[in-house]
């Protein structure tokens, strides 16, 4: 019976698509209250639907939600990352399943994406921010050969990945600060948390995460992010197919992976200097030994950023959170 | 019924602690078969107690199991590591439990011993023999503040707590072969596996496991082991309190540790090379870019050995196997 309500709710919608239609006809037409109509359309919303809703008018859908889709994704990804691909709706953690595969021995490559996470973390213990069907919640199995002291260029290689990915689907430009945060008018697109397991030097496993912001409406994000968060389909004026930016995302990645094991970390460096946003500009590291100020002048051939200090010594900051100065109007 | 017999053949021995017992004669008194009492004998053997058999003499009790002390242990373990003790009689892995406890927030310092692992686990996924009573099977939690490429300097140091240990409880003087197996005439005294896990550069915590044999005979060691492994027993001719020797242990390595986060590595290398087997010995290493061989003449700052290869240049190995070569005769 509700179903059948919901349906109707939805149907009324989609005959007219570009009407409002009021919560009075609404209600009138469904024989149900203003209260049990609100309640409905919040339901649709939080499938993925977007209602504008205006006063007097009433409300009218502006989005329809476009679903991960097993089949096209499972076409598209052969053999490379992705060859083993779980598709959730709802989970608490990609990374945390991907842990747990990757610990009963799923091979390199294999790929959790989900619609939704109800406990997505950042860096450093921060929650993450992932709503239903609007953003890349994806975790990636690596089995990387390379020493557990070189993981940081793997760090790297993702947050290339990525803003090449999203460059050749939507031709947005994103910048890359320091490890890998991309950002797009100095707001947040994209998060990259790469989690590893080792022993001694050996890494048995690395999880790269990524959070993609596709479609997450300005109003839609708490309170706090919104000045420091924005979305590829804010930045474009136009909904992204999540599935297109997945297939794009994991290809650059598959396509970076084989040019480091192959040739090393030089060409992958190369790429993250071009698109970088943190090199030639005065920077400041808070590190346990106290806070580092000087200039990015390029990466450690580890994969570590290295700084010129005011005596022009250089050093290499491995971790921690940057912070780049205000460019000098000159 | 049949503990009560049990306790009455233990008694037997007890009694007469130097003196041989014949099959026929405990089979007499007890009024059990000769295959019950061969049995009855195998139960006290897997519980730590030892017998010597001897044709037509019959058994004598040669050893009594000394059990992991818990009171013992935690009035000596006091805000250190060991602050927080977990004894177990079996386990399949102490490395396992440790790390379930770290996913749970168990703080720095949190040690798991048992008595038996049934799964042990050594270096680069090989089995790893802990039979009950008869060894040190203990994982340790830390969370060290230095970034994840430094944490082969953990490995070093783990080593160096475990060599330390064990000569100020018995006096013998293991060398450690690089980077942190433990040698007593050539055979193997000591195994340590330093598990990671770490977001970025940034180390979440470490699981060092430590596999010390300390009471196992000779004999029992599997087939393919008694070339290459002995004991502590075996080498100082008699039976180590694993209590004082876990406690000889923990100590040294909270020690290390406070040295360490003061003073940074270079303390705890000179204490390695100290103790080191690899120094100055022509080693072969098997990485995948193929063999390198050349002598061995140091630490790098980041926990590498450095090998000088025939052309004078050095050549730093972070993980894998290396082979030492014989002693050249002058």
């Amino acid at each position: 019976m509700k179903e059948f309500k919901k349906e109707s709710l939805l149907d009324m919608f989609l005959e007219q698509p570009e009407q409002f239609l009021s919560g009075e006809e609404i209600s009138r037409r469904l024989s149900i209250s203003r209260t049990a109509v609100w309640k409905q359309i919040n339901k649709l919303r939080q499938a993925g639907y977007e209602f504008e809703a205006l006063p007097r008018l009433g409300y009218r859908i502006t989005d329809l939600p476009m679903p991960l889709e097993q089949e096209k994704l499972k076409t598209f990804l052969q053999g490379g990352m992705g060859r083993e691909l779980h598709i959730l709706s709802t989970t608490p953690s990609t990374q945390e399943d991907a842990r747990r595969l990757a610990e009963e021995g799923a091979p390199e490559g294999t790929v959790v994406l989900a619609e939704e996470q109800t406990g997505g973390r950042g860096r450093m213990g921060k929650s993450f921010f992932s709503p239903y069907g609007k953003g890349v919640w994806m975790s990636i199995i690596l089995r990387p050969s390379q020493p557990l002291h070189l993981v940081q260029q793997l760090t790297l290689l993702c947050g290339v990945a990525v803003q090449r990915g999203i460059r050749n689907m939507t031709g947005l430009a994103a910048g890359i600060k320091w490890p890998n945060d991309l950002l797009i008018n100095d707001k947040k697109i994209c998060g990259i948390l790469l989690e590893s397991k080792a022993e001694d030097d050996r890494v048995s496993y690395c999880i790269a995460g990524l959070g993609i912001s596709a479609n997450i409406s300005k109003e839609s994000y708490p309170e706090e992010l919104q000045p420091i968060a924005t979305s590829l389909k804010e930045e474009s004026g136009r909904a992204v197919d999540r599935n297109d930016l997945i297939l794009s995302v994991l290809h650059e990645l598959e396509e970076l992976y084989k040019i480091y094991n192959r040739d090393g970390f030089q060409p992958i460096a190369s790429l993250w200097e071009a698109s970088s946003i943190t090199l030639n500009r005065e920077v400041s590291v808070q590190s346990p030994a106290g806070v580092t100020t000087g200039k990015a002048v390029g990466l450690h051939p580890s994969g570590a950023l290295l700084i010129e200090k005011s005596d022009g010594s250089h050093y290499p900051v491995f971790s921690g959170d940057i912070r780049i100065s205000p460019v000098q109007k000159g």
